[in-house]
This record gives structure tokens, sequence and C-alpha cells, in this order.
């Protein structure tokens, strides 16, 4: 049986105690959540688990596993202290804001030869993941440009963008990690440009609501990246990959294939609501696939290191928005 | 030059002008419309012919071909005397309302050898001829089963209804055609049905707007047909064909390309208004194809003998509807 | 706490155990094999649960509910004690290869007073229960035409056709469910045609491969079937009902959104690959309903009664056919 | 009557004398073809003009308009002896290669006060031009950012390229009119990157083939335009446009409507084989309006000056690849 410990009970963290239960051989035991206990106490009693302060699972041998899915400003303690005593991390992105402390934690989880899985959900998406094994099958020979449209319904609270390290690292950075993990290359230059379109108010807290990023790789493949906070449809959550032999897509999901004819038009769904709809399988198969790293030792799929690159790319975009240039890495 | 007179000058017959005029080695000497002389001589001066009466182009040597895009009731006659002058003849469908009228026809055009095409133009649209082209390709096996759909934006008028023939003869015969052009085989049974769903008047002429009809060949392929009047969406013609190893599906086509995304759903157009729209490449395909067997000798890919038998199912559906019961061919 | 005992440990019987087992408030106390006893110890020891004998359960006071996944004919017979005893039922379809034993089931569930809901798994489908609210919602006006797509990817063996009841009882009786769920109408006639063109073995034990079915309805409405044992291409359960207003389809579900631009075309995924695939989500909605039911005193969305219409259109078909004339109900 | 002079007998010229024929009021007088007169005197045989030397028409009072589709280092020659003589002006793109010959023809056509269409026949296609209508009509609300695809099937031949002006004033200037049309601004700032990757001999004339630009308006719109020189499918011209209601996506153009369900896949066309086929109504559309032009004295849609602005991108663009660096408008 292994035992996890589970910091943060909010959206995510109930996604992840859902995807626990169902794992077999698998104790959701503690459940931490400091900012809002009684979400915690909660979801602690959903799934029979104990409701603790941070620092009891670490100091408890029989706890094997930690997820965490607490606000970001937490994750690198939570790293650094999971590895120092040997626990299993699987770790929400972006691993900290700071590339300093991110390098830290990627230093801590080396030393200590734990298993660190950070949630790039992404990979684990049935079609996302599709189209990774289908261009490593050779179907559509070299890829050589990579086009992302990453588009959330709505920006969040003002609040929340204060702390959130700004448009590149708290939402690009899943798309930086798609361009790494797609085109299987580093990236050598970054081009960004970004504007407020959407509302003033995200500009007065110094950050922007849409976004055009260019990245070339070593071997002179190229990705843009269109992510924007706000479409009115909704969220759409695309790419395509373009290969010396063909193109590969990946669509949205939606919700169910029904198409209506009527006299205006011919209408099928809107993509699935948001994050938690869309990637609801990622988040189950990202989980299964933390305990077979645990289970088996191989190295997970999305590991420290690439948390610590998509942060790079992060800082890059960043100041090459900032600046009005290009920025070599 | 090949000199050509035209029968008919209302909406299908400027759609054949306008085709001839496009033929090089062609050319519209005669236009000839008794019902509306005005729309004639319009049509005639638009193309440089000459509006004239219609006993005029049987009588003048010089005239090659005859094509007949006048009311049903004229078809039978004109096709007899251009068979008897040695004239090509393009007749629109239905060859006529009655099966021995259509048989003296038939039998004529074979006596006086002369090329007689029947303007089933469907066989002739790209997306139609594809599928076709393909399954004679063997990409599907053999073909199986036929589902054709087939709705019109809505019921001509009710003083049209009453001179049609009834819906199996007047707008079902294409249906029939392309059961026995794509099945490749002949029908033993039919079975149809009918309802009056979208106006009672089309009931008080005695006849139905809404159809089902099930074909068996003689392999026993089954084909179904479902032809209604009125699709509140527009125009509807589809047909998809089962195969041994797979199926081939002809859908829509539609104005354009675009694509909404709004707050409701994902749109595209509707399908092409009316089948002056949807069938606009297949007429002047066949038009091209009725010179090509002038000048080639080659047999008419839709010979008066399928307008014939199309007929034939046709009234055999018409009986099966009245009489509640399955007919034997 | 409902303690639940399952009949049949088969490929059905493990989805039911799986969705059960989501299922807050209730218990999978018992599982029944006769057939395949290692199959049912292995599943009552996944689940937690006992291997017994079929008649410790009905013995059982505690059992509140029995879900029937064994082989057809044991459906009746279970039913009926399960209702003698007063227990929930939740039967696969169908309830009965005979409409008397049918009937008589209909007859011990009413006359018992308990919930039994049959296995039309496909009105709880995302798709296809999304059409249904539409329709209800006024969306396309008054249903009048309904096409109803369903092909397997393969017939299965022989010995299992021979005590199948026939591809009209066995395969189309879903569709039967789904032309009177859609058209929310009684049929009045029946044509069904059919044809074996897959497999001459099938001939041989007296039933077909290839069907063509027309229903009328008490309104006029037409619906249509064409259900057959073997599409090269895999699941097809495609279904569209015209309305006065517009149109709504039911499409198929993909596993992917992966669409593929090769020198040859533009390709999607194949259907999802067979009922368990496709039906996944529909049978954990099918089986939270039943416990909806038992907890509620609501009516079950698919009756006792609704399998015995079913059976009924499935024996007039299976007569229209035999016969090749129209069977009135 | 307007009588006409094309100078050009290549492929863009037949498509030119093609759609002129089919214009009422308008006559081919003459074709002229300096490097390749047997195609010039067929051309010119089978549309009854007469083949001449260049300075014939010019000479000719009796010519109003002149049809430019001869190779681009004749293009600013012939513009600025047709505006002074006084004709009407159809250009094929580009105006010139150096901004200074196009702006010295923008002048001459102001002076003159001929009018002057150039040929960006993309604003005339069906899809496209409704996406602006829709736009314009609000459907989408403001414009916020536009992803341009635009993919050829193949690089032209290295002689070719050598003379093109590079991959910026040859293929992309097409999308440099796009961006402008749709966003309805201009731009401040582009950055451009390019690879080579589909042939190294590209690099060799101090060309790419790969190319990801990215432009910024001064309402902060942001446009990303991927343009490739080989897509293994085809000719891939695709583009969308985020506003803030709402996407509008212009898709590829097929030739038939044909879909295929195998054991592999379910694969429709691939797109319109090259700019002949998917921009033939395009070009059609675009006479006429040259036409509307001459007869009605409205303002051509695509102006000199539109030709002007497009160059004026390709040149900053080049020089953005060239330095490696976003350049300021």
């Amino acid at each position: 049986m292994i035992n996890v410990a589970l910091y943060g009970a909010g959206r995510i963290g109930k996604i992840h105690a859902a995807n626990l239960a169902r794992e077999a051989g698998v104790k959701l035991k503690y459940v931490v959540d400091v900012y809002a206990p009684a979400a915690g106490q909660a979801l602690a009693q959903q799934y029979g688990a104990e409701f603790v302060s941070p620092e009891v699972p670490f100091a408890d041998a029989d706890v094997k596993a930690v997820v965490i899915a607490a606000s970001t400003d937490t994750h690198a303690d939570l790293i650094l202290q999971s590895a120092s005593v040997g626990k299993a991390i699987f770790c929400e992105k972006p691993v900290d804001l700071t590339l300093d402390r991110a390098r830290l934690c990627a230093a801590a989880v080396a030393e200590a030869k734990v298993p660190c899985l950070i949630g790039f959900q992404r990979r684990y998406d049935p079609t996302f993941a599709a189209v990774k094994a289908r261009i490593e099958a050779g179907e559509i020979g070299t890829p050589e440009v990579l086009i992302v449209t990453s588009r959330d319904p709505g920006a969040p609270p003002l609040d929340y963008l204060k702390h959130s390290g700004g448009i590149f690292k708290d939402m690009l950075i899943h798309d930086f990690d798609i361009c790494r993990w797609i085109l299987d290359d580093e990236p050598v230059s970054v081009h960004a440009t970004a504007s407020v379109l959407t509302d003033p108010a995200i500009e007065s807290v110094g950050d922007a609501d849409t976004t055009a990023v260019t990245i070339r790789t070593r071997q002179g493949q190229l990705c843009q990246i269109n992510a924007i906070r706000r479409a009115a449809y909704g969220y759409d959550q695309r790419f395509e990959v373009l290969g010396s032999k063909g193109m590969l897509q990946a669509g949205n999901h939606r919700p169910t294939e029904v198409t209506a004819y009527t006299g205006e038009h011919v209408a099928t769904n809107l993509p699935e609501h948001f994050f938690l709809e869309r990637y609801r399988a990622a988040y189950a198969v990202e989980m299964a696939h933390f305990f077979d790293v645990i289970r088996t030792g191989q190295a997970p799929r999305t590991s420290v290191e690439d948390g610590l690159k998509a942060l790079e790319l992060a800082e890059a975009a960043t100041l090459s928005w900032r600046e009005g240039r290009v920025v070599t890495l």
C-alpha cells in the first residue's frame, strides 16, 4: 500500500484526490490545507483520510508520496522538504516563479534521487499523447513547425494575476512545455509580444492578456504560440505540427457529438468548458503514471527538469516582451 | 459547329443556355418557349439565338441537337419529333409521367439511333461521380447498403404538385436513378410509405411530402431512401454506400468554408441553397458530356433506358404506398 | 447502504461492477455466475464481495437490489424471483426472447411494485440524451423522420447467433427502443427486409446480417433503421431526427481528436471500437440512475414496459421479413 | 465595349483571359508576350484577339484597360506606361520588388487618376470575403488576433527563387495584405524569423522556405503568419480571426465532399491542389470587380496603395529576419 499526503484541497486537489482513490494499492492518508481548512477537512473525510498540519506527513515514515496542489508559493518549500525526507513528489506546475528556487528544487530532487513529477497534464491527454506517439512512429517525418493555440474562457481575478508571475509563467508555461515535448529539441531564441485587449485592469498589474510568441530551436524548427486569456467561445486547446511528410492536428474535445441544422447554420458543441473538463482524462492518466513511476523506478514523463526548462522559456519570453527584442537562450 | 435548339427558357433552360455558350464549337441557334415567349425572346437575344416557334428547329437540317427543358408534358412529344428527324436529344427528367409513353420514346430513340441523354444531373456532380469512381476502383469492396437522403427546402406550389405525377415520380425519380447507378444492379422489390406532415393541402391533391422507401436488388443489396419536401435548414443531398471493405459518404456542398465560434456553438454554413446552386458544376459537366456523346458516338452516361427504369421504380413505389404492400418488380 | 447482488461476471457484468463500486452508499455484496465460476470469484474478490450460488441473494433480506447481467435465457427467471422477494431490478436487455414470458415479467414487476430498469444504455449516452433533451426543449419543432444507423464491427460467433433470437431481437432491439424514445409515439406498422451479405453461415442458422426496417407511428412519423452486423470500419452508432424546424444528428464518438494530413487525405480516428468503449459513459450514468430510482422512487427512464414494446417491434419485424409483407401492430 | 490588352500568356494570364471572355461588354483585343510568343499567339487565337508587340496597345486609343500578368520585373514599367496614356490597370502582385519603384507607380497612378487594381485575389475568394463581411457586420466584435496559415505544396524552381525577391516579397506578400485587410489597421512592428528546412539549395540563393512572422498593429492587435514553401499534403490556405465576441475561421476548400471510412480511418479530400484551383472563383470575381470599377468609378478593393503597404511589410520582415531583431514601421 502506498500512503499519500495531499497538500491543497482546492479545485485541482479534489481532482487528484478522486484519481488517487481509483488507484489500486494507493491510500490517501493525509490532507493538508492551511488556507482553506474547511475544504481540507471535508476532502479528508470524503476519502477516509486525516486532515493534518503541514509537517505531519513529512514526519510519517509510512507516507511514501506527496501530491502538491497547494498555491504556487508553497511548491518549492514542499518539494525541498519532501526531497529531504525521501518522498516521491507529484507537484503542480510551476516549480516556482523564480528560476533560482526552481533550480534549487531540481538539485535537491537530483541529490535525493526521489521521483518528481511536475503536473504538465497536457502530455497525458489522449489526443495530445496520440500526436506525440504518431510523430515518434514517423508518420509525419521530421517535425518542422508547431502552431499552438491556447485560450482561456476568461481571465482570472486581478488578485490572482498579481501573484501569478505574469501570463508567460502562469499560462504559457504549459505551451512552452508542449513546444519542447513535441519538437523534441531545445529553443535557442524567443520572441514574445503581448497586448492588453480584454480588460485594462490587467495592464494596471503589469500583466497582459493576449500574447504571440515565436520560438526557434537548435535545428531551426519554428514554433508559434498564441495564448489568450479570454475567448468568448470558451476553452481552446489546439496545436498542429507540420512535418516533412505531413501534418498532425490536435483538436478540441466536445461534451457531445450532436450536430444541429437550423435555418441559420449547422452547429456543433463548443469545446469542453475549461481545463477540469478538457483534461479530466489527462489528470487520471497522469496520476496513474505517477504510481507507475514509484513502482517501477522509471523516469517520470514530466520531470522537474522539464519544469525548469519551461520556466526558463517563460522568463525569456517575459524579457522579450518587456524589452521588445529577441532573446537568445 | 454544332447548332442547337433549346426548348424552354425557365430556370433550368437558362442554366443550359449558359453552359451551351461555354462549349467550344457549339452554337445556340434557336430558343423555343410557347408558354413564356418573353422569357424565350430575352434568352435568345442574350445568346445571339433566334426565338422561334416549336416546329422550326425540326425543319432545319442545320440543327444537330435539341435540348428539352420545357414542361414535363412536352417531353415525350419533343423526344419523338427529335428522334424522327434524327437529332441528338438532351431531355430533362422525367421522360414522361406514364410508362407507356416513356417506352414509346425509348423505342423511337433506339430505332432512330440518335443519342438521347436524360438529365439525371446528379450523376455528373463532382462529389457523387467521385463516389461512383471510387467504388468502381474497388475502394469499398462490394457495395451492400445504400442510404439516400434527399430533402428539399420546401414544397413547390400546389398547382405544380397537381401535375407533377406525385412525389415518387417528381422528386424521388432522381434517387431511384442514384440507387440503380450506385448499386449497379436492378431492383427486385420496393416498399414505400409516405406521410403528409408539412402541409395538409398536399394531401388534398393526393400527394405526400415525407417518404421512406426500401429497395432490394437481385443480389440482396438494400437501399433506403428518405425523401422529404421540406427541410427547415435547406437542400439536403447526401448518400452513403456501405461496402464489404468500407463506406463512402457523399456530403452536402457549402457556399463557403467559414466556421464561426460564438458563445453558443461552433457553426458552419448551411448546404447550398437549392438544386441550381448545388448542382451548378453537375449541369456544366452534363452538358459537356452531351457534346462529347455527339462527337464521339459514345453512349450517354444517363440514357433513355435509365429514365425508363427510374420511372418503373417510381410507379412501383407509388403503388406500394397506395396499397400498403411490398411490390415485386 | 444499498447492498447489491450481481448476476453474471462477463464483459458487461464487469462494467456494472466497476460502476457500482463508484456509487457512494452502494455495496456489491454478492456475485453470482453459474457458467463461469472462476470469473465470478475473481470479480467478487476484486470488489470485496462474496461469490455465492444463485439463490443466496434472494434469501438475504439485506440485499436491496439485483443487477442481472447473465445470459439472456436467465433474465426472466431472475426478474420473476427478484420481484417475488421485492428487490429492485436492473436487467440487461432483452427481458426475454418470447413475448409471453416478457409479459409475465412486466406483470410480476407491476404487481410487486419494485423498480425495474431494463439496460437500454443508449438512452443514457451523453450524445443521445442531449438530442432527446434538445428535442424536448423544442429546438427542432415536431420530430417527423428518424434515420438510425446501427452497425457492428463484426458478427458474433455462430453459436451465439443460434440462441440470440435473431438479429431483430438481438441487435435491433436497441434501435427499436431508440425509435420509440426519440419519436415519442407508438408504431402502427413495420416493414423489414434483410439479407445475408457478410457470411453465408449466418443464413444456415436462419438469421440475417444486413437489415432495413421502416416504422410508421400513429402520427405518421417515419423511421428508417439500417442495422448491419459487419462494418469494415468498426462500430457505427448514429441517428438523425428531422423535425419541422430543423434536424439534430447524433454522431459517433472517437478515441482522440487527432486529424492527420498526408499526401493522400485528411484523416481522423475511426469511431470508438465497440459498445464497451462507445457506451462507457452511458453505462455509468445508467447505473447512477438506477440508484437514484431506488432512493427517490422515481420511475426508471427505461422500464420493463419499454423492454416489452421493443420486443413486440422485434417480433413484428421478424415476421415482416419472413413473410415479405408489412405488419400492422 | 471595353477593349482590353493582356500582357502575359502564362498560367495566370490564361486564367484572366478566360474570365475576361465571360464578361459581357468586354473584348480581349490584344495579347502580348515577349518571352513566350507561341503561348501568346495561341491564347490570342483562342479568344479572337490579336497577338502584338508591347507598344501596340498603348498606342491604340480604343484600348481602355490593360491586364498585366507578365513577369514581375515588367510590372512597374507597364503600370507607368499604362498610367501615362490613361488606361485602367489590372496588375498581378507585386507592384515591384523595390519600394522606390512601387512608390513611383503609386504616384503615377494617383496623378493619372486611372483605376489600378492589384491582384490580391484572396480578398475576392468567397470564403475569405465572407469572413471579412461577417467581421464588418459585427459578428465577432473587435478583431484582436489573426492567425494566418499559408503553405504551398512545394517550392518553385531555384531559378525562379533567384529573381523572386525572397519568400517575404514573393509569397508572404499575400499574407501581409490579408493581415492589413482583416485587422483593418496598420502595422507598427514586425518580427520575422525563417529557416531552410525543405531544401538546402534554397539557402544557397539567400532565401528561406519556412517562416514565422508576428505583426503588431497600432491598436495592439496581434497577427501571426506561418508561411511555408512545402506542405506534403498540398496547398494550405487558412486563417482565423479572434474577436472580442467570437472567432471566425476560413478553412480550405476541397474538390469533393466525399468521406471514406476504412479499416484505418475516416478520410476526406486534401485541399484544392494549388492556387489556380483554390482561387478559381476568386479570380473570376476579381476580374468582374475590375470592370465594375471601370464602369462605376468606384475605388478598387485592392489598390496600388495596398500593394505598396504589403511591400513595405515584406521589406520590414526581410530585414527583421536578416538582422534577427524586431523592426518598427
